[in-house]
């Protein structure tokens, strides 16, 4: 890997700060955040100019480049990644580390007085352009929106912005239909007494409307946004996609609708100009609700007295609870996925030992049986397949640089997942295809009686997830041990493989409740540095726990795993586990056994099959 | 119980709202907060006015009074006591029900346009200042500081703010010298390039200066404030205090000192013109340090620019951690607590089956116990002891009109402690002196289970309390139960029996990290409403611990519990215990054993010893 050669770049870059034909005053510094201006966690290439400007194509780090300086703000999954891929032109800025200035206090160190900062309005979400602002303000400084994107008036060769064909999903697989989820959206506003919604974030756009996209890897979406009024719709999307019969008849353009539920298409570059309209229209006490993270230029549309910013949208919220139709679908994919890993392990099983399987070979062989199956998209990110001391990389992806060839001496961490068009999937399974040592099975059980706790936890209504991540680390915890991550994310239904407003982790406080129909990944891991990476990671949803007593009539919930992957007992030392420990173990496997046992059944895979059984047998604990 | 009729006072207090004498407009609404001018949770009859007003006496509540209504905002704990308390002039608003408006809201709605609401700039904290302000300016209203405090102008028997003498602490006690401390301190403003620090809690100038007082009943405080200097000590305080001996040699008043050691001692009432001197006289850069709790009218004293405010102060986060004196000095006054729990126990055992031990007799024997023991000075707290369904008042104080006998037949929870002059008590204890239904016992052991799973934990240095939380709550959600409180707070040495930065809870977000030295209180609990009340209270130190493993060399802590009082074995169904649990029990008891036996004996108090041994006899756990 070597890096990306930036001086001319910069020279062209800093030369557009000062030219009157993109900003009003010349600006002393520029801000490059990482986002898209849906504020994507995955973004599509045109969107990637942080990684453009710097040569830095980690998925975190914002870079700001002054006349003299560029420095470039990352996490420390990508400090060595980084100082790989960029120059000497470029300061790293290692965050989490006491000594590093923020990018504030950076800014505020190395300009000169009186000092504009540019930065696009459209990329930055309002909440940091507040802090920011702020922030160089009291230091005598001007944050400023730069409405054409400085990176792309040098970005000659930038890829167009993906806009290809929608999938409609009809109710089998989404329970409810776009109006009723209208409906419902409508009542939400009446209860808050909003009159517009402003949908931006580009995986809402899609629950909304039960459509889906591929517009960016990994992520079923397409880019667009929407305003929801009480009486109408309107949608900005690009493209002919608009023309394709399947999504006309399902968004019902040709039909005679009442018209409250009749869509008006608008380009995707309209969005500011008609949320401006919608702005400059309202009577008082007509307010507008966006996210607190939508774009700066999107809020600043809206004059402030009629904003009404929230954390998490009604969407998020109504879309993180899974009804049955998405439920069932669920439940399908991740027994599609079952079989997809009982074929890939058998398989591995038998080659790892001939030498000849490296970590991009087993990645791609767990994607070629995923493909196998029924309504198969696409992954659902990018396949962690790690051996050894790569393992120990929590967010490693094999590239042929450190590709590593897989044997029966060390251990294997694949964390993997699956767009299917009834559900997504993300499972991690850590295998020993030799004999493990007590120590690696030592570290594992611990990691096991940490997934376990959190898996078997019983908790009322209206827990909140991050209640529960000490209870994955306790074991660990026990004898000294840790793991630098959190314990879950919520995942969507056919749609981002991480999404909010769940999950468990010791880092978030305003996460919402956790409620039945959710659904979260539980992935509790051990990582030794230069030696090996455990992690166990099931998909769960939450349900209702029936227990002994009720206080106050709250109810309780637990978690039903739909990952049904065989746990490796090689790799457990059964005399760390307790009594009921062992008997989830056994519990568990059975059910993977009587549900993926069918499906191999079912399609005729017996060798996958006599793995399954094979790898299910029940432990014995020695009394 | 009668209520406080209040229609002439909120007459005379509709009048001076409208006074010129008293506010240059008239307001159209006064607040009427619960605290001090320094934030205190417990707070002197002078600063009562809230109660003066209204009637109602709980320890959180705010009224504001308008010219048409009068409301008072207190939470689920005072629901009962508010409305008993208060007459039909008062309009209660049950905070945490769905329907109840906010202060801000309420006040909006009630309000004629362009209205001024007033409040006592002294005892609003700035952040309450800025939020109410806020949205009162947003609905065209305005918050303005009245600097006489309109209650005091009708309060014509207001009694006098106390001025009680002070108690010097010497080395032996605090372990640092208050010059040490001093010094201790200019160094974290060094850090912080701050100037000048205030001292605005009571309990912080205490520790500061190494000394005590009594002017607030349970907190050995006294009223004053300090302003530390890099040069420079000041300390404001009122009547002759300063004329005792020992405390002008303690703070070497008549001492030629280095400059910077020089305490200036001021009238407790110039803080304000004080500060607002420091605020005029600062150079560009140099910055105040403030809690952003302090009032409002000092946190104004200094200009914006220059303020410097934290949620914790560098006094409070110090205080926290315990250095050896104090730890030693703890552990004593809990040997010698308990000491007064075997007498009380054992007297209560002979007593109770005479019905004629009220619970306020039993809170007097305590006291008259406790008093017995060396250094003791006061109580801690008003003593909660309740018998039977008084159990399930989670705040419960005994008083003529709820005053329950004891019986073999209830549960009887005492929650209690002192101030000696070597530390600090509090102490949870639930008896049963008959004999406890199955349901009692299976309670008080998910309790007891809870509360050992928390004094037991092994967490990273580094670890947050309220990540411990949970562990207090497992086995109670097991089986659908849950206690609606938080698990621990900080306790000082021979200070505030509850103190930040840290603690164990689910509600709190913000706090320290907990690290060896720090003292907190284990006490999960579970009520039954209108049945019993059972919960489990121990005071534990926070030390290293040793694993099998050390992650990242980061190192463990755990707790050692400072409270030696045994648990009532009869109360526990061992069938629930696991074995670490039972052996838990097993040797908590045989170092109370060991460590309050050795005192009792010392003491002579035979009976006592012998009812200590009986109670603390190993737990046999059925195989």
């Amino acid at each position: 890997m070597s890096p990306k050669i930036t001086t001319e770049l910069l020279k062209q870059l800093r030369q557009v700060m000062k030219n009157p034909r993109y900003v009003q005053e010349p600006v002393q510094a520029y801000i490059v955040p990482s986002g898209d201006a849906h504020q994507s966690e995955y973004i599509a290439p045109c969107d990637c100019r942080r990684a453009f400007i710097s040569g830095f194509e980690g998925s975190a780090g914002t870079a700001i480049v002054t006349e003299q300086h560029a420095a470039m703000w990352t996490d420390g999954r990508y400090f060595l990644q980084a100082a790989h891929q960029m120059d000497s032109n470029w300061t790293l800025m290692k965050m989490g580390l006491k000594d590093t200035p923020t990018q504030e206090d950076w800014l505020v160190s190395v300009l000169p007085e009186g000092s504009k900062v540019g930065v696009d309005p459209f990329i930055i979400p309002a909440d940091q352009w507040k802090r920011m602002s702020k922030a160089l303000r009291s230091a005598g400084h001007d944050l400023v929106p730069v409405k054409e994107n400085l990176i792309n008036t040098i970005w000659t060769d930038c890829p167009q912005r993906p806009c290809k064909p929608l999938i409609t999903l009809d109710l089998s697989y989404t329970g409810v239909s776009w109006r009723d989820k209208i409906v419902a959206l409508r009542s939400k506003m009446a209860e808050r007494k909003v009159m517009w919604f402003v949908v931006t974030a580009l995986d809402e756009v899609a629950w909304l409307f039960n459509l889906r996209g591929s517009d960016v890897e990994y992520n079923p979406v397409f880019f667009a946004y929407a305003i929801i009024g009480m009486n109408t719709i309107r949608l900005f999307i690009d493209g002919d996609r608009m023309m394709d019969p399947a999504v006309r008849e399902h968004l019902q353009l040709d039909s005679t609708l009442e018209p409250e539920f009749k869509i008006q298409v608008m380009p995707y570059g309209s969005i500011l100009s008609e949320l401006q309209a919608v702005g400059a229209g309202l009577s008082p006490k007509e307010k507008v609700w966006l996210s607190d993270k939508a774009s700066y230029a999107l809020t600043e549309a809206i004059p402030k007295a009629y904003r009404y910013l929230t954390p998490y949208t009604p969407i998020c919220i109504a879309k993180a609870v899974k009804n049955a139709a998405e439920t069932e679908g669920m439940r399908r994919a991740h027994i599609k996925d079952a079989v997809a890993l009982c074929e890939l392990f058998n398989w591995l099983e038998k080659e790892v030992p001939k030498g000849t399987v490296t970590e991009i070979v087993a990645a791609d062989k767990a994607e070629e049986f995923r493909s196998q199956q029924k309504d198969f998209v696409e992954l659902s990110f990018a396949t962690i397949s790690s051996t050894g001391p790569n393992g120990a990389i929590i967010h490693y992806k094999p590239v042929p640089e450190t590709n590593r060839t897989l044997s029966v001496n060390e251990i294997y961490l694949l964390d993997s997942g699956a767009q299917y068009k009834d559900g997504t999937t993300d499972v991690t399974r850590t295998m020993h295809f030799g004999t493990p040592s007590a120590y690696e099975k030592e570290c594992f059980t611990y990691v096991l009686k940490g997934h376990i706790a959190v898996s078997a936890a019983i908790f009322p209504n209206g827990t909140k997830g991050h209640l529960l991540d000490s209870f994955a680390r306790s074991a660990l915890w026990d004898c000294g041990l840790d793991y630098l991550h959190g314990t879950g994310h919520g995942v969507g239904s056919f749609l981002n493989v991480h999404e909010g407003p769940c999950g468990i982790s010791y880092k978030t406080f305003a996460d919402e409740p956790l409620e039945a129909g959710m659904i979260v990944s539980d992935e509790p891991g051990y990582y030794e540095d230069g030696s090996f990476g455990i992690r166990i990671e099931n998909v769960v949803l939450v349900i209702p726990a029936e227990t002994k007593y009720n206080f106050k009539n709250r109810g309780s919930l637990t978690f039903e795993p739909l990952t049904l992957v065989p746990i490796q007992t090689k790799m457990i030392d059964v005399n760390l586990l307790t009594e009921k420990e062992c008997n989830w173990v056994n519990e568990y496997h059975q059910k993977c056994r009587e549900v993926v046992g069918a499906e191999l059944e079912r399609q005729g895979r017996h060798e996958a099959l006599r793995w399954l059984l094979r790898e299910t047998e029940p432990l014995a604990r020695v009394q």
